[in-house]
């Protein structure tokens, strides 16, 4: 189960991991299986845990005062599950992580991460590349946001992750996008009727 | 010049720099007068340099096809200026960096900043911290964009970047939080009109 980690991580920090960096993987790491619904964080917790998903997929979202829900990320195979802001400001997170169908999980303390990152060149370049990536996709997502279309935005979705199309309901890619379930129902059909 | 980094670094990393460390980033950092509305990054060029905003200010920007801006950062005193996306996979920006008014930039190239990671364990900590911070402050943005109302979103910047209203005229803050200058201009009146 571990060996998905190995892949990534060489994958992502573009260096081999040595015989001591994968025992020290293997024993920060623990293997936790999920059930579909269950939780990984909730609002008002502190997220103290860092979880990478083998199998299975997960959303992060937010519940405002009318009780509507938005999904700030939506996470499959070879993903991450945290509240950065959380984890690091050791603040109450304001969202939830729920597990949407039967999944595997790798879960290492924060406070063990950060030691793991001292002692393992390989981890820590893995972090710092994550980092990277995820600064590079918030900002996309958050340029998506504020210069296009609803159109141009589910065609943003679609192209880079294709994926998402088949794994999740179309009522979560919505909230994902911040567009109501009608206007992403309207740009679908839309699309289709150009075909 | 180079003190208002030091210090920074210092506040970031939360590790004093060494006589060797200083060195290292006074030889790293050139210092860069820059004239308002000169570019520190064009649209369609590779960004190879990280600037850091000793004193003045400025924007990262799209231009869409009708020829709209699209704010997507602000930039004062002590903040960077990059394109993560484009200096992280070397592709060309899609972005502008127009420094707004007379100001002072320290400039290190991409390659150099890398070397000084693996250098000095101070700098090393202080990017972190900032892709920390980075992904932290987008999540944030993007979570607004998303679940936000036009007035939530504005009351949410004027408590957290109190500065960006006295420092940026309204037409740029309307684009940073996509919003139209005419939307903005009425949640104004009406907040004024609510004190």
């Amino acid at each position: 189960m571990h060996d998905i980690l190995f892949n990534y991580m060489e994958c992502r920090s573009g260096e081999k991991l040595t015989e001591r960096e994968r025992d020290l993987i293997l024993t920060g790491f623990a293997r936790k299986k999920m059930r579909k619904r269950q939780y990984f964080l909730q609002e008002g917790e502190v997220c103290r845990r860092l979880g990478f998903v083998v199998s299975g997929s997960a959303r992060m979202f937010s519940v405002d005062e009318k009780g509507r829900e938005h999904i700030i990320h939506l996470a499959l195979e070879s993903w991450w599950l945290s509240d950065q802001e959380s984890s690091t400001n050791l603040t109450p997170s304001r969202y939830y992580i729920e597990v949407l169908e039967d999944s595997e999980v790798l879960v290492i303390s924060v406070p063990d991460a950060y030691e793991l990152r001292n002692k393992s060149r390989c981890f820590d370049l893995t972090i710092r590349a994550l980092d990277k990536y995820l600064v590079v996709t918030l900002q996309n997502r958050l340029h998506a946001a504020i210069a296009m279309t609803s159109e141009e935005r589910f065609a943003d979705l679609s192209n880079h992750y294709p994926e998402f199309l088949r794994r999740f309901p179309m009522t979560m890619i919505a909230s994902y996008l911040g567009l109501s379930p009608e206007t992403l129902s309207r740009i679908r059909k839309n699309s289709r009727h150009r075909l």
